[in-house]
């Protein structure tokens, strides 16, 4: 018998997807990173599923690429020659919602978003939002410890990860964490789990934290002649513990990209635009504290939103953001995070890279924390990015680490930022980052050249 | 040369303590958990002088108890025959206060409160608060992830810890973590050592998140005529979002504890006293909702504090809480977790191991966390627990998994919890607890016999 086989019948009539084309779908993720010729793909349905792919990828040593939704923009659903896809999208139901102890249990392939919404129902919220939380999955979010626009205040979904249920690469079955808000016994593996891309073991289950839902947020927009005037507002606005629910910068090339689809009257002199918020029960104040704040900063313009049309209005510039630099060409979507104090340096250095270089770079930035986006972008069609846009990225990269900072901030490792890994993690935190990787994934068949 | 020579000349002078009566004041802790002989204690001033104590041990495999202030209740840094106690307690420096990042770097023996004092000269704080925290150390609290009042609105220390710097077993310096609000390169190495009891490596500085100082909190108590409504009246506070910045728990038992030695003027009817604390700008609001949530759950008697000394004199009770129960006898001090929903079924619960094994039995609780600690009184001067404190000790923990729970919310494993370890960590996840211990310390020389 072929190992091909021996997995179909080891599995649930339908769930082996071999037909190359089907597969080439799931071998890609948002980023260029091309896939190799995959094996096969599993759309695992259960856990029994994952555990019997797993056993017999042990088996047959063969390389198994776990995935969510594909939405990663790192590379990490990349699946290489030979490899098994394994997609979590099936396993969609939430276990468990326990409004009273604020928790939920939900398989790995649930929609962000969907799982908002249930708690919603409730009178509660799943804090965790990435730009992308309408088509990325909860395991996806684990995997890749994903950030968003609600974590200036609520923080990464490592935030709200209390236990998880993890296949382990021979096909055992791992608890870790617990249900309750606190808890130190033994080592913690829920959190070395999350982020951790899929390398150590799939994540069947996760048990996480709900809050209850806040105020209506108020909102406010600021326009800044300056990137560095723009910064400084960001700043006295978090040492003014004014706690922003939400707190975006978008540059002027990034204005620029929005203007040109939608028109949105840009000025020609608005160099930076913030987007905050405050879901506070007395948010009004607070978002009237954060408009004082940005004109004691040099703000030209502020605006506080006095509807939830125009809140929409303006969140929505905000999730145009993406769409609108898509149209300007392909995207090298980048994710460095610095210390709040340098993020006008940071904005001057991409700028500076921009020039250099010749690329146009977009940047939006998750403000509050420190988190850049700039996008790199470059000619539709092209398969790889160009040297002068990696030259570019080189030069982004290396000035977040003499910073201070991070390669990335929340969108992972993957295989796209392998070749700067050696700057920020020395020799120590690599030898046992692959130690660790040994005990979990001793024959390295789980997402193997990935993250570490 | 003896090996002790051989540790005596690799550090500098007055290092090395052999005086065996002052060893045995450092080989224990605040339990009752007896120490054997230990070789020596290191005194430690460098992270120089940690790497000779450990390149030192592993030659000789020599077992080394890390510690800090020795304030544990786990028997975490209690010393065995022919250790070395390694003591961080003069590393005392903070290295780094950085405002306009909110972060500051400190060596492991800063006492808590110094830190926080220190960064409120900033207009910042340190949030977590272990009720020890003028006596315990940042490196003992990142050991075993302490928790603290405020907590319930802040997090537990992982969540104020953004890096590590750490000393191997085999003196290897490892760099965890970043500077930055958010990060996703590589596993999460802080949060492993974070809670691991010193097992893992010698924390010897850590690079924490600090926060603006909130407002003047605004303070509440409330009498409950049953521990039901007390519960009750948590869920309801928190499923309404009032986000409380203190919510704690006194059964009747520690009130009369309190009264006997204070004089509090406990009325007859009262079994439970909630006290809160809001420190959002708009904490008075706050507070009163939190007032009129308790009196809608059958609170008796309800008060807001209205100067700052009637909020000292309330938080004063709490803290009041340990010592008055130390003057009724040598004390065991547990620290189950449970879902919030089932509070009131873990206060029952131990009440009813309290009256079945006649033991007197204590309980306070971070009840906005549902972190229960019963107090387990039993005769000064007796060595160890008697057997019927272990039975209604041991009733109480297999309730609180039972429920849903964790043995340890905060105090860690030590050597005190091993015995129940069994019933909350399965063997798949002892395995590789065992297997990421081997990557860091193959000879088990840290901290050999506890947490895991
Ligand atoms: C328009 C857009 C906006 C975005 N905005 C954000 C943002 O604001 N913040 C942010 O953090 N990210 C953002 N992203 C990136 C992406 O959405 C996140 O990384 C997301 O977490 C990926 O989820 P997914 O389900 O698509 O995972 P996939 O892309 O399928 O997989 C991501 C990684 O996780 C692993 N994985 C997936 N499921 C599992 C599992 N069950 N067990 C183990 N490993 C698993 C995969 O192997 C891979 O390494 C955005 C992406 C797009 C396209
Ligand atoms: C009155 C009182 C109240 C308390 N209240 C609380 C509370 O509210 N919340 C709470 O969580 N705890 C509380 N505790 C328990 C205790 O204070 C905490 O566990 C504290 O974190 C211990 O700090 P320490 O410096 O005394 O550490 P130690 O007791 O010296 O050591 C504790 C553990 O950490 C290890 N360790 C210490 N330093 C290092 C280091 N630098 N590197 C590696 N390992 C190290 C030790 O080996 C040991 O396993 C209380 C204790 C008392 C006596």
């Amino acid at each position: 018998m072929r190992p091909i086989d021996a997995l179909v019948s080891s599995l649930p009539d339908g769930r082996v997807v071999t037909d190359p084309d089907v597969i080439d779908s799931y071998a890609r993720d948002r980023t260029f990173v091309a896939p190799g010729k995959p094996l096969a793909a599993v759309l695992a349905g259960s856990r029994d599923d994952v555990v019997a792919t797993l056993r017999w990828a042990s088996e047959h040593r063969v390389p198994v690429v776990p995935r969510g939704a594909g939405t990663g923009l790192a590379g990490g659903a990349t699946a290489g020659d030979g490899a098994v896809i394994l997609s979590l999208a099936r396993m969609d139901q939430i276990r468990e919602l326990a409004p009273a102890d604020e928790i939920a249990v939900a398989e790995p392939g649930v929609i962000t978003a969907d799982l908002d919404r249930a708690a919603r129902q409730h009178g509660l919220m799943y804090a965790p939002d990435p730009s992308s939380y309408e088509i990325s999955t909860i395991g996806g979010n684990l995997a890749t410890n994903a950030g968003g626009l609600r974590c200036v205040k609520y923080g990464v979904t490592r935030d709200s990860a209390l236990g998880l249920e993890v296949v382990l690469a021979d096909g055992r079955i791992l608890n870790t964490g617990r249900r309750t808000m606190k808890g130190v016994t033994g080592y913690d593996l829920t959190g070395l789990f999350v982020g951790s891309e899929g390398t150590l073991g799939v994540i069947t289950a996760a048990t996480v934290r709900l809050r209850p839902v806040p105020a209506a947020p108020a909102t406010f927009a600021a326009e800044f002649g300056s990137l560095r005037d723009a910064g400084a507002a960001v700043s006295a606005i978090m040492a003014a513990g004014c706690q922003p629910s939400l707190m975006e910068l978008l540059d002027r090339a990034t204005l620029e990209a929005i203007d040109d689809w939608r028109n949105i009257g840009l000025e020609a002199g608005t160099m930076a635009m913030l987007i905050g918020q405050s879901d506070a029960s007395d948010g009004q104040a607070a978002a009237a504290r954060m408009e004082r704040l940005c004109l004691d900063n040099g703000a030209t313009f502020v605006a506080v939103s006095s509807s939830p049309q125009e809140t929409e209005e303006l969140i929505g510039l905000r999730r145009m953001a993406y769409q609108a630099k898509e149209r300007l060409g392909a995207c090298l979507v980048e994710d460095v995070c610095v210390p709040r104090s340098v993020l006008p340096d940071m904005i001057g250095a991409i700028e500076a890279a921009a020039a250099r270089h010749g690329v146009r770079i977009c940047t939006v930035a998750h403000a509050g924390d420190g988190n850049l986006h700039p996008v790199f972008v470059f000619e539709h069609g092209t398969s790889e990015p160009p040297p002068e846009v990696w030259a570019a990225a080189d030069e982004v990269f290396t000035r977040a680490l003499e910073l201070g900072g991070t390669l990335t901030g929340e969108h992972g490792v993957g295989v796209l930022k392998r070749r700067w890994l050696a700057l920020e993690t020395g020799p120590v935190a690599r030898e046992v980052q692959h130690g660790i990787k040994a005990v979990f994934d001793p024959l390295n068949i789980l997402n193997p050249g990935k993250a570490i």
